[in-house]
């Protein structure tokens, strides 16, 4: 255990495990960062987030909805899978292809979006490290949820994402000149079949 | 003209245009490294190459098939599209979608390749220059010669282009599970339907 003993629980410079004040949240942010780039997702937990942190495991969950929530704020993870997920499930099965489409592109149009996609793509392809941490978060936020509520197998799920992976590479990264050129519509002209016989 | 005038053509310590010595070659490569780094693959000449290297455009063009050639060797590129174009082109147009899937998977066997590979995507997450040479790259070597070979309009290609780097960024950098553990088999049976819709 390394909480601090050496100052008040509310007021002290050096406070003990904290209740909830002003400082608390951007506590256990940090401390997040830097077990999750340390041990990855899977390898991190919320206790160890909030022994790191020297608050007390309640805050955590006061202030985070559960792992993944956490990991999305503290690596300014540029999508919340969990807003992300129901809004490409909900709706008929048979036009989930066209969605599935329609709303990555959605998501794109941000600018400091695509910025933060960037660096996370950088981090990946800079080391082994970077990658673990995207696989295991990708894996537990988005791939295994969907393959869930679909009951689709996961290579299938992992298929679509490919795909879309791709695509939003040949689009923002690589900005390939006919990928670039294409309209949503043409887009999802092309795309939404896919998806559908992956997905549907 | 930057050629240099100080010493003879065969055998001087720094001899100025040279003509198929053994050190030609090297030196053409460093040459084309240099200016592809600086000016893309566009923005390159194959003139530009020999005037940089100090050595008769002759003798370029009597080393390198071409422009392309001359990239996949100066920059280590893992691919020769030269190979690959017609490997994926020939044979019966209606089992294409197959037949990309099973060359794609076949040439990442290699690991030296996988290593190149992420090299490349290091450099194009990296930076912008990286990504314009690759992009520039990509269309005049392979997506171009296959619209132009399969009369398919350009951003179908893309399409599967997309798909194609997305399932080798989960297979072989992101390394995510479902598509690790998957038989060329069982990826010829997900995927040989996707590019046969974009490229049959």
């Amino acid at each position: 255990m390394s909480a601090r003993k050496d100052a008040g629980p509310e007021k002290g410079a050096r406070p003990g495990r904290r209740r909830g004040s002003a400082g608390t949240r951007p506590l256990i942010l940090e401390a997040a960062r830097e077990l999750f780039a340390e041990r990855g997702f899977d390898g991190t937990s919320l206790r160890a987030v909030a022994r790191t942190a020297g608050v007390d495991p309640a805050m955590v969950h006061h202030f985070f909805a559960g792992k993944e929530a956490l990991f999305v704020e503290a690596m300014e993870f540029p999508v919340d899978p969990a807003r992300l997920v129901p809004q490409l499930l909900e709706g008929p099965r048979e036009e989930i292809g066209e969605r599935v489409v329609r709303t990555i592109l959605g998501l794109w149009e941000d600018a400091e979006m695509r910025s933060r996609v960037l660096a996370i793509l950088r981090s990946v392809t800079a080391g082994e490290q970077g990658a673990a941490m995207l696989r295991e978060f990708m894996t537990a936020a988005l791939l295994d949820p969907v393959v869930e509520r679909l009951g689709v197998p996961p290579e299938r799920v992992a298929m679509a994402a490919a795909q879309m992976l791709g695509m939003v590479m040949m689009r923002f990264v690589l900005e390939v000149e006919p990928v670039v050129r294409a309209t949503e519509e043409e887009l999802v002209e092309l795309l939404a079949p896919t998806f559908q016989r992956y997905l549907g």
